[in-house]
Formats: structure tokens, C-alpha cells, sequence
């Protein structure tokens, strides 16, 4: 088994107590075996031996919310409301979209993503099997669904449930177990309950983990209670969804209440603060949620809510706004929003052994180059990262034991290759 | 005088209707001549000719408020209230800065801001002239100003009012024009009321415009009212301030009443959405002010309340903020975003020549590498430099015709040894 060790490196191995360490790690397979300030053996006991002088290495981040292809979509109807967004502009483009479309878009999107230091993501979407392709010949970690939208006939519905069942069993576990799949009902406003139902059941029988979009703008809350009576959260505590784990998407508008009941099913919420801003959904209550003990995890969503899949800037949005917005400025300190992009962005997805530094824990990591001004003084790293880093800070990214990206550039794609195809899809598309 | 001519490449050069043109720029000594779809004139009339292909080249962006050797704090005293913040952490630290720490914390803010596509920046410091040194020696536009805090003897008072008037005297128009002061009392909060009109009265000697903090916290407001029994805006109108032409920073606590004055004195607000969300000081009403025909424009503050001077997040965090916390999806879209950023910054900071793409206009501009996956699809590059960019995408900078920043290289300053330097000045200030 190879034997890598880093020396000279800085080391955000803990999030509490000192924020970094200047030391050694020692990757062994695709398992992190050792991290520490002293160099554990001779060198010659080792494959490889990497410098890690002026780097700053750190955990992958996992972006626990998104639509990938729909970096086709990037810059396309902005400044819009979400539903008038939805409905007039990203559905009839998306219609059109092809398997193909989604293997280019997908493509760029985990170029983008990998480039950028995060080393999992979520992804909900349709043509699933060639996201599935994509994240497998990348080397990324991906937690995929088939997103379901059931304002269809019946038939249609069962066909999409099918292909959804197909696609979970299929892909979980894959790719040395990179992959893992949850079933998705797309949204409460875009699902029958009944249908919603029967996708539940359909996770119970695969034993995966539901994703779906929840409580993203007061509209979609207003529609809940005026078709159902309820708002979402109990609408689908109702209908049984918790009753398996839950990944929700946004929870933008949660009542005291309903974050107790999200609490007490252990739901998880992805925040995604840059696309609900960009929407004017509103503002999560994240400080509420954790101080409840909900698991909160960041997602970038999809390109065209964003507009970038830069997850550093997703940690500092959740670091900010929630300052701001809330006038208390401890709220959501640095070391929290690093966790949030990090370690509960893993553990939001039922994988417990990345996200952190530590031995034991799957090689997953990233390196910043920290040789520059935004980097010093080379005091409190945790809040520099947080603060002033961004996705094109980050020079090396390993998962699974694998480095995918070296010297920012991607060793697992061909980019050049993956850009031209993007444009071609997009060209069609607009044509 | 030197004839340049840059091709191939997409320009934006006007913000409103078609958002980008490809084609190319001519640049003759320290303007620009020429902007249009097709070359001006056979290439052998030109001294220079560069190839813009896969390059995005719009307009240098200006930051109008800010500290720049703060940077030496950066990362010290994170997630506090300003009061505390400012009193406990940031003025103990302060005091200990010599005219050295200044000359290399400054000089390590320039580099960062020059090779993130800033090519103008307002600067409130103390040991201004290491300042003005450093902005001269870069090739960047400065518009300075010793901040002067009053809580001091009347000698002292005295003392720093002569060095900030012969400070504004010595170097208004110096480094061929690229460098004019201001006169600047700290914040209404820091200065008595007959000081404040001592500095009026000097600005009015001058000629020159004033720079202030003004209205940041609530705590700011209620202490001006439990001090002087008015609020900060009223207070300044009736020391005479807004006699002189007026940029204040921050502006967060305003009433539509202080908007209306502001727009009547044609006050400037600086607007630092980074600081004003990291010190939890609240969302300044900028919709508002933009809708009352106040001039609006971005700074960053210093490096230890952003933490970055990343303009670009700065752009980003106005087009994405106010939207949240509005629930307005409609408010400052990217392309006023952009106009924050670069025209109104500077018309904000009275340069009427700079912060647009068009004949007649000083050459100051940034060129972007767009050959990357968040500048795809190539539509909409006004949304994508919003939305999507970061300071590290900037290759080349010009500024008054002079390159100073080129692939990404400085060409005016020694980075290694300004950082070198810097590290050695942070090391004795916390030794």
C-alpha cells in the first residue's frame, strides 16, 4: 500500500482549540494514518514525499446541495424571482436537455467544483447515470439522486419512479464507494403526495436517505397551506418522509416549532446562502437551527442561483450574513462555518469517515496556497480561510487517497476537452 | 506617445443595454482612444499589439473606503462588536504602529488590491505619507487622507490637524495626477464638534472634499443623540460638514429623512457590505439610497473587518444582499453591482475621468482570464464578473496607461520582499 508523507505543511487538523498546526500528515491507501507536529518515521519508510512549505492543508469541503448541469444555465435569467425563475426560465431550457447536456454540463461543473477544493458534493438532477459517469472518471465523492417531479400523468410518475429506483440501487456504493444515492422527491409544490409516498417506500426498500427541496421561499409555505392545510414541515412529516433520514434543501422559512420537529427526526438542512440571496428567498435561520442541534450543512446550489460553485465563498456568506442580518456578531464564528462546509457537510450525508483531518478519517483534503497577501499574517488560518480564501486559492485535492487535482490542474478530466463539448451543448440549446 | 492596440478580446464598456462587445481597445499615452468591433487602423501604426483572446477586459474597480495597513491585523479579534473590536483589539494594536509598519502594511494591501483588478483605492490612515510612497511607487490611483481621531489635548488636536493639512497640501495631484487628499475626521463619535470644524475649515482653505465614518452601528447613533441630542447625519449638517463636498463610510443607520439631506448635499456613501456584515453593524439601506439619486459606491474597510480586499466580493455581496434582506429579487442587479464598483466609485470620489471603457477616458482597466469553467457559457459577462468572479481571476492591470500588473506578475513592487517585510513588522507588534 503507497505510503505518502507531507512535511512542512500547515494543518487545519481540529477545528477547536488551535486552528492549525505546522507539521506532518501520512496518508496510507486512501486512509489518513497519521498527523502531527514530528515527522512519525524514517523517511525512507515512505513512497512519497510530498513538501508542504507555504501550503495550508485542510479538509475537502462537501457541497451538500446542487444541480450540476445546470451550469449550462450560468448567468441565464438573473434577477428574478424564484418561482417566476423557476417556471418562465430554467424549466423550458432544461427541458430541452439531453443526456448529453447533462454529461458537458455536469463535467464543467465538477472541474469547477474539484478545482476548487470541494471534494463531494450533492447532486439532484435527471440523466443521472451520466453524473454518475462523470463522478466516477473524476475521482470526486458524490451522494447523487434522481430528482423527481411528479406534475405529471400517472404513468409518467411510475416510469420517473423507476428510473429513480434503477438508478439508486445501480450506482450506491460504486466507484470504490465514492458513490452513494438518496431518493428524491424534487419539492412538496412539485410532488403529489401520494406520489411523495410511494418514493418513501421506495427508500425504505433500497434502505437510502430522502432529498428534497423544503421551505425555500414564503410563496411555496403560502402554496403548502393553501393546497394542504399544513406547512411544509408538517406536510411531510405527515406523508412519512421522515421516517426515513432526510437531507432537506434550504429551510429558509422555519417556524421555532417546526425546527423542534426537524430536530427530533435528526433532518438535515443544507443552507445554501448564495442562492437564496441571489433569489430573495430570505435568510435562513442558521443560528436557530444549530442552537436546536439541527444538523446544518452548506450547499452552492445550482450555477444559475449562484452564479459559481465556490464553496469558500458559501462558508464566508454563512459566516457574514448571519452577523449581519441578526446584529449579534458572534453568530456563526469562523470555526463554525468551516464545520458547516466541512465535517457536518459530511456527517448531513451519512458519511462519517471524512471531513476532518485526523487519523483514520478517508484521505479527502485539499492544499491552499498560502505564499500570498490575503494569507497574512500567518496567524488564525481557520479565519482566513473563512474570511479571505476563495476556490482559486486551492493548489492540490485528494480524495480517496487519490490526488485529482496538482498545481491546480485537474489530473483525472480532460478540461480543454470538457469546455469545447460545454459549448457546443449550450450553442444547441440557445439556438 | 506610445500606441497600443488590444484585440480579439470582450469588452465591457458601457454597463447599460448589450453588456459586452468583442472586439478591440486602443490605448494612446494614458487614454483611451478607441472602442469598437473592428480595428481602428492598420496594425503597423501601432507600437503595441496585444492579443485579448479568452480575456475579459472592463473597467479597474475602485474602493473607496479603507485602512490599508490593516492588514497587519487581519485575522486578530474576529467575530466581535465594533466597540469592542475597535477599543479592546483593533486601537491597542494601533498604537503601536510605527511609520514602518504603515509603509509595509499598506504596501502588502496594494499589492493584494492591485493584483485583484482594484486600480483605485481611498486610504484613512495615520504615517500617510509611507502611504502616499507606496501608492506613487505601485502605478496605482490613491485618494488619501490622514484620519485624524480628537479625543486628545488641544495640542495634540493641533499637532494632528498640521500634519494632516500639510499632508493634504504636499501630495494633492502628485505621481503625474494619480494621487489627491481629502481632509478627514475620523467619525463624529471621535472628534469633538469644534475640532470637526476646525478640519472643515481647513478643507475649505484647501479646496478639497471631506472623508468620514458616519451612522456605522446603531450604538454610533444612539451615543450622538445621548451626546449632542441629534443624530449622526443632522449633527454633521450642522458643524458645516456637508458644506464641503462630503464622502461618508458606511451609512448603515439612516432614516428616509438623513437620505433625503444626504441626496440634497450630494453626500457620498461608501458602502462596506463585508465589514458592515463581520462586525454584525447591519444591511445599509441601499436600495433606498440608490432610489433617492444618492451617490453609492464600495469599499472593503480594512483587512481586519473583511478580511480580504476582494472588490469583486464586495460587488458580489451588494448584488446578493440586498436582495435577501429585502425579499426584492429585483434589487441592485449585476449591472448596477458593477456600476457601484467602478463609474460611481469613482464620480464618488470626484475622478470624472476614470471607471469606464470609452474614448477619453484615463486607461485604467483590468483584463480577466475567462477561459475558465465559471465564465461559461460565454453570455452574459456583466452577470458573470458579479456573480461568478473573484479577484484572483485578474491577470492585467493598467492604470494611467502603464501596465502594473501583468499574467498575474506585479511589475512596480517587490512582493517577496514586501511580504518578508511585513512578517517581520507583525512579528514585533505582537512580540
Amino acid at each position: 500500500m503507497k505510503k505518502t508523507l507531507i512535511m512542512n505543511g500547515h494543518f487545519i487538523s481540529t477545528i477547536k482549540g488551535k486552528s492549525s498546526i505546522k507539521g506532518c500528515m501520512v496518508i496510507e491507501g486512501d486512509l489518513i494514518t497519521y498527523i502531527g507536529e514530528e515527522t512519525p518515521e524514517p523517511k525512507e519508510n515512505y513512497d512519497e514525499i510530498i513538501d508542504g512549505t507555504n501550503k495550508l492543508y485542510m479538509p475537502g469541503l462537501v457541497n451538500t446541495h446542487g444541480h450540476a448541469a445546470m451550469s449550462l444555465l450560468r448567468g441565464y435569467g438573473d434577477d428574478l424571482a424564484l418561482q417566476i425563475w423557476l417556471e418562465e426560465k430554467m424549466w423550458p431550457m432544461e427541458a430541452k436537455f439531453t443526456a448529453q447536456d447533462v454529461k458537458w454540463g455536469t463535467s464543467l461543473s465538477i472541474l469547477e467544483m474539484m478545482k476548487g477544493g470541494t471534494t463531494t458534493f450533492v447532486d439532484m438532477y435527471d440523466h443521472m447515470n451520466e453524473v454518475a459517469k462523470a463522478v466516477e472518471a473524476s475521482g470526486m465523492r458524490g451522494v447523487l439522486a434522481r430528482g423527481v417531479i411528479g406534475l405529471c400523468p400517472a404513468d409518467v410518475q411510475t416510469a420517473k419512479l423507476i428510473d429513480a429506483t434503477e438508478f439508486a440501487k445501480t450506482w450506491h456504493g460504486a466507484a470504490n464507494g465514492r458513490i452513494t444515492t438518496m431518493m428524491s422527491p424534487h419539492a412538496p409544490y412539485t410532488c403529489p403526495p401520494d406520489y411523495i409516498e410511494r418514493i418513501v417506500q421506495a427508500a425504505h426498500d433500497l434502505n437510502l436517505p430522502i432529498h428534497t427541496h423544503m421551505s425555500e421561499t414564503s410563496r411555496e409555505v403560502q402554496g403548502n397551506v393553501d393546497q394542504y392545510g399544513l406547512r411544509p414541515v408538517a406536510h411531510l412529516e405527515k406523508i412519512g418522509v421522515f421516517s426515513r433520514p432526510t437531507l432537506v434543501a434550504h429551510g429558509v422559512h422555519l417556524t421555532d416549532e417546526e425546527i423542534s420537529v426537524l430536530q427530533q427526526y435528526d433532518v438535515r438542512v443544507s443552507h445554501n446562502p448564495g442562492s437564496n440571496l441571489k433569489l430573495a428567498s430570505g435568510v435562513a435561520r442558521v443560528p436557530e437551527l444549530l442552537r436546536a442541534g439541527v444538523k446544518v450543512s452548506l450547499g452552492t446550489d445550482g450555477a444559475a442561483s449562484n452564479n459559481n460553485l465556490d464553496m469558500f465563498e458559501e462558508m464566508r456568506l454563512a459566516a457574514l450574513i448571519h452577523k449581519g442580518v441578526s446584529g449579534d456578531p458572534l453568530a456563526v464564528p469562523a470555526a463554525e462555518a468551516l464545520l458547516l462546509g466541512t465535517k457536518m457537510g459530511a456527517e448531513s450525508i451519512w458519511l462519517d469517515n471524512v471531513g476532518l483531518l485526523q487519523p483514520g478519517m478517508k484521505a479527502d483534503f485539499i492544499a491552499l496556497d498560502i505564499d500570498q497577501p490575503h494569507f497574512l499574517p500567518k496567524t488564525d488560518f481557520v479565519s482566513h480561510v473563512v474570511y479571505s480564501a476563495c476556490a482559486k486559492d486551492v493548489v492540490d485535492v485528494c480524495v480517496d487517497g487519490n490526488w485529482i487535482v496538482r498545481k491546480g490542474e485537474c489530473l483525472t478530466m480532460d478540461e480543454e476537452k470538457i469546455k469545447r463539448e460545454f459549448e457546443l451543448c449550450f450553442d444547441r440549446l440557445i439556438g
